[in-house]
Parts: C-alpha cells; sequence; structure tokens
C-alpha cells in the first residue's frame, strides 16, 4: 500500500507543478518565476499540513519530492518550445486525479497524528487546495478555490466518504480509495457540467 | 480562570469567523469560499502563533474552535436571508473585544513557552491582526491593518501595560485584564473619533 | 566563526527591514504599516525555514532580531525627516550582502539539521527571497523576486558552489564564504548589466 501512495503523491505534485508553471507561462514569467510558482504549487499545501501537524515536512524527509517539482517544471517548457499545442484538457483531468490524491494523504497523515475526524477532513482539503491558492495570491489572480468551480467541496465530500467508511469499520485502504474515488468523480462532474455552489450574495440589498 | 478563557477564545473565534463571511459576501463568494475566508480569519492568526512557538495547533488539539468556527461562519449567511439589515455596528464592537482577547491570549500562550517580553507582545499582536491580513490578501483588498485607523497599536499598548504589570509584580490574570481593558478601550476610542498613526509620507518629494 | 556569523545576521535583517519601510513608505503607510511591512521583509524568510526545519524560529531564540528589526525599520523614518534624500544606491549594494548572508546561513542551518544538498539550497534561497515575496504581496506589486532581474537564481548559484565546495572536501568556513561571494557577485553584476533569465512566452502562441 505504501509504495503505491508514495507513486500516486509523486504523480500529485507533478501535476501541480506543471499547473503551476503553466500560470507562469500565461504571466510572462522568466525561469525562476516557473521554479516559485510550481513549488509553491505543488508542495504548498502538503507543507502547511506537515507543519501544522508539527511532522517532518515530507519534502524535507524525502528530496524525491523536489527533484519531481523541478523536472516537472520544465516539461511544459520543452513541451512548448517543441509544439504549440499544450493539451491542458488531458491535464485538468490529471488535475482532479492529484486534487484527490492529496485530500486521501492529507485525511491519512491527520489520522496517523490522532486528530479528529473534522480536522482530517480539514486537512485533506488544505492538502489539496492550498498550493493553488498560494499560486493565485502571487499572482495576484482572484483564486480560483474562492470563485469557481466546485474544487473545494470535492475534498470535503471524499473527506465524508471517508469517515462514514471509518464509521463502518471498512479497512483504511477502502475508505481511502472510496474518497479517491467520490472525489475525482465528483470534479469532473463539476467540470462537465459546470457545477456551482450558491453565491450568497443577494441582489436587493 | 482557564475555562473563563477557553469560552472568551471561542467567542473571538466565532465574531472573527463572521467578519470574515461578510467579507465573502461583499465579494458574492460562493459557500466554500465563505468558508475559507472565516476560516482564514478566526484561526490564522494562532495557527501562524503556534507553529511558530512550536506548540500544538489549537484548532487540532480541540475541535470545539473549528466547529465553532464553520457554525458562526453560516450565521450571517441565514440571517441575511431573513433580515435585509445586518447590525454591523455591534460586529465591530464584538470585533474590539475578539481582537483585546486573541491579543491577551497570544501574549500568555507566549510567556508559557519562555519567551521574552518583546516576543510575547509580538506574538500578541499577531494572534489578533495575522487573521484579518490574511483575509484581505486573498480577497487582493488593501490590508486594513496597514492602512486604516489605529488597530494593531492597540494590541501593542495592550501587550506594553501587560509587561509593565508583570513588572509590578502583579498576578497574571490582573495584568491579562489591564490589557484586555486597555486594547478594548483604545481600539473603541480609535473607531469613535478615528485616530490614525501619522502617515510619514513627505509631499516634499 | 559563529559571532561573526552573528553579526553579519544582524546586518542582513537591518537591511532588508530598511528595504521594508521603504516600500511602506512608497505606499504611504503608517507607523504600523511600517512594523509590519519591516518585520516581514527582515524575518519572514528565516521564520519559514525555522518553521519547516522544525527548529526554534530564530527571533524567538534571540529578541536581539527584534529589537535590531524595530531601529532599523525607523531609520529611514528619521533619515527622511532630515534629509530629502535616501542613498538609495548603497542600500542596493548591502540587499546584496544580505541576500548573500541570508543564503548562507539558511543553507547551513539545513545542513545542520541532516538535509540533503538539494533540500539545502532551497532553504537558503528561501531564506533569502522570502521575505521579500511577503513584502510585495502584501503591498500588492508584482513579486519582484518572480519578474525582475536575476535575484533568487544568484542564491541557487551560491547554493551550488557551496555544495561542489562540501564534494571537494573544504572546510564549512570556505564553502560559506565562497558561496558569499558568489551570490554578491553574481547579483550585483545582474544589477549592474541587467541580467536576466529568459522569459519562456513565446509570441507566436
Amino acid at each position: 500500500m505504501f509504495d503505491w501512495f508514495h507513486w500516486l503523491n509523486l504523480a500529485g505534485v507533478a501535476v501541480c507543478a506543471i499547473s503551476g508553471t503553466l500560470m507562469a507561462y500565461q504571466k510572462r514569467m522568466d525561469g525562476f518565476g516557473v521554479v516559485v510558482l510550481a513549488s509553491a504549487t505543488a508542495i504548498g499545501g502538503g507543507t502547511l499540513r506537515d507543519v501544522m501537524l508539527d511532522v517532518p515536512v515530507f519534502w524535507i524527509a524525502d528530496t524525491d519530492y523536489l527533484y519531481t517539482t523541478l523536472i516537472a517544471a520544465f516539461i511544459p517548457i520543452i513541451w512548448l518550445r517543441i509544439s504549440p499545442r499544450f493539451p491542458f484538457h488531458y491535464l485538468l483531468i490529471a488535475d482532479a486525479f492529484g486534487l484527490a490524491l492529496f485530500n486521501v494523504v492529507g485525511i491519512e497523515k491527520a489520522l496517523a497524528n490522532d486528530t479528529g475526524m473534522a480536522v482530517a477532513v480539514a486537512m485533506g482539503t488544505i492538502t489539496g487546495v492550498f498550493g493553488g491558492l498560494l499560486r493565485d495570491v502571487i499572482c495576484r489572480e482572484v483564486p480560483l478555490v474562492l470563485n469557481g468551480e466546485l474544487y473545494a467541496m470535492t475534498c470535503i465530500a471524499g473527506g465524508i466518504v471517508y469517515g462514514i467508511g471509518l464509521q463502518f469499520d471498512l479497512a483504511t485502504q477502502w475508505c481511502g480509495i472510496a474518497a479517491l474515488v467520490t472525489t475525482v468523480l465528483f470534479r469532473l462532474g463539476a467540470m462537465r457540467w459546470h457545477w456551482q455552489l450558491p453565491v450568497f450574495y443577494n441582489d436587493h440589498h
């Protein structure tokens, strides 16, 4: 189980690094801007989670994550020099998997440190969305997570499914897989049919 | 003493969560934007303080704070659906109490971890103002704490009063109450008479 | 060796505090805005480093840094009241030394905590540039570190020199001095001749 997780976690880091690079590209940043944005997006959420849980920060304990981030950050640069088209559509699907995986990793790391279930759901969501929030704040964009389609809500849904699984004494592997599938399907559905939470601003005021 | 603090701390968290929700309302954010902004405002300052002091983060150690934040975040939503008027004026007065309480909690938590008095004053101020700073940065507003009336300065004033109290061998309860009263009165005065620090930009340049 | 480091570190903190104050001046902030921006710039990078390494935060462990920040923050205020001219040019040269020193301090603190060399280079760079990034995000400026001349890249270059030195079994003092000189010269060269990394945006798209 653990190795499987390690590799999927690396895949999540790589996908987020690529999304940071693409933002840097749109903002016409230089090579270092790429490294900063890719790193912030890929390892920001996990770093905040580990610091708050007071466990060793994952990319300090295991250098693989840092190298993966750097290599992934330069894939779009090389790609865009060769071909004018980047498969943004596939990236969004990969991003949904990355989000779901970060969510499950966050939940499991929190529970392994004896937090309550509500805190674990919060940690999963933070792991999933904080990197992208950081990317948008650095670039002075309105954070996507605050204003767009269902994104963080899909993490919370996955976390609730995980908690329900635990209540029914499911093995944590199955809880994890159920949460992963819930988050991915919910996110893909939100992308496909543009699901949104109601904006509660009331125009009568 | 401790229980009294716990409940007032919960009240401070609730007030800050409500102020985050109202900002999300003005920015026409959706339901999750409300949760993010309310949480950042309510628990951001204390989280930064606990991480820097390397003590367990308060809302991870005690789930009450997380539930209080979530419940408080939805009070203005329900209120504004029922009534077009929200008592903003009372909220500002409550916010002054929240600021003062966060200040005292931050000072005491720092001193309990053997920091110097100057660090304790800084920790009280950070606990009081960082949540609002985070809220404003996420929303791309000019942070109120940087540009408006006396706000953080009232925390520093309260911290100095606390330190003077300790010098005169007052019991920490009385130091805390003196700091609380100083911060609240100073803040209410700043709101009532629009006290401001001098802006030091010199128009001759 | 250690005392020498302590004093140069204090000098780096002072220079960064002054640069924060000057930004607050240009933004016409009040006295507290000065304190917030000066502190964020001076101690932001080291704080993030220490929190991620899970070692005591340097300005909490040693109050000298906090007092240095406060005193340095008010130097430009007093200076600009007396004389209309501030020696910005010398400040940039001092800033290059501050950047280089923060870089070396970050690398050595990481290595002392048994991180790999890649993580140590990242920690040096974070120590050097994160304070300025924070300053720019709070002020809603496009972060200089992302869009301007070679800045963070000079830290990475210094870090690589440090790592090469270690490979050749040089004493850490000499590695540190080599990294310091590399970073300073590289930065001064970038300022003098406006070296830039290529922006990889391709206008054909």
